[in-house]
């Protein structure tokens, strides 16, 4: 097969590939851990069954991916809210809310079903803490520097870690139910609160 | 029948439905929804098959009962928390402390298998909410009154809320790895910043 035959080949299934993981976490976020099989999410993606077992022949083999590609779009997804922040005032409120919509976004919805599946699937649970130890390390740091703060100060890291938590308490309270009006008011009090406690740090 | 004999008969029966409820929750901790059936729980409470479906006829009546339990052992677990905290000076410590320890337990895990199955599950969210709500606003409640605030001061209502929701966070934290070193820290911080926060609402 020539160069030029080849090419296009393997672009399809580099397309075929994501449009999986892109379903698999969609399917994840919406029908849950138990629902989400290959079959599924080859239904969900538009691709053939045959063409999904290609890919992934076991459902261990398609989480495998997914956890993966979850991590890097959950990265990306800090990186790119992190930008665009207003500076002045309201910049921390527009932060805490950045992060808590993270936090309850369809995203942190297929997380969730994973870590609980997680806890009681050991293969699962050992992928997953080495990829989410990444990404909580990656998540604080990007908030220390939006917050403008240093973590040497005494303090600062343990603050910013509970406010990371509480992100992450939002996150479950909206699973159920729309919490939506009850978490703005939480966002703007803590970030009252979080301006007057990095004061200090910031000087 | 006679009143006597009836008695002991009634007593057992509430026994084994009470031992069922306790092994169905232990259950949901350690193994998760989707494993946690009639057939699972009988076995683990050492009740026959049989006694185990006249009490609970289907897994649905089984988790109807489960989240009525779970609710019950929830708010006693706040109420029996509140007593017995220390006066003076690491009281609010020992109150945060005790609310991280209250979402770090295996009635928490419970809660989150339960929870999570209950999004994509609406007969079961339905109840989950109804119930939910209840034990939000007595946690909410009992917080106010251990950290002997009033709710109409501006901004109590959101930084004690907020102070939930970050034990909720700190317990999905927990849930793949022991998270208690990292717990302490941000605990003892937020006791400092809560006390530095709510002192104008003491006054």
């Amino acid at each position: 097969m020539s160069e030029a035959l080849r090419e296009p080949q393997q672009d399809r299934s580099r397309a075929t590939r994501q449009k999986l993981l892109e379903a698999s976490l969609e399917s994840l976020a919406e029908v849950g851990y138990s629902a989400t099989t290959v079959a599924v999410v080859a239904a969900r993606a538009g691709v053939s069954r045959g063409a999904a077992q290609h890919h992934f022949p076991t459902r261990a083999d398609l989480f495998a991916a997914a956890v993966e590609y979850m991590t890097e779009v959950r990265l990306d997804e800090i990186r790119q809210q992190a930008t665009g922040l207003p500076s002045g005032e309201g910049r921390t409120e527009a932060i805490v809310g950045m992060l808590a919509d993270v936090y309850t976004g369809p995203l942190f919805r297929a997380a969730l079903h994973l870590w609980v599946a997680a806890s009681t699937e050991d293969a699962l649970r050992q992928q997953i803490v080495r990829l989410e130890a990444h990404v909580g390390r990656q998540a604080h740091r990007a908030l220390l520097e939006v917050l403008e703060v240093e973590e040497r100060t005494p303090g600062v890291r343990e603050t910013v870690q509970g406010v990371l938590d509480m992100a992450r308490g939002l996150g479950l309270a909206d699973l159920l139910t729309d919490d939506a009006a009850r978490r703005r008011g939480i966002v703007r009090q803590w970030s009252l609160i979080l301006d007057q406690v990095l004061a200090a740090a910031r000087r």
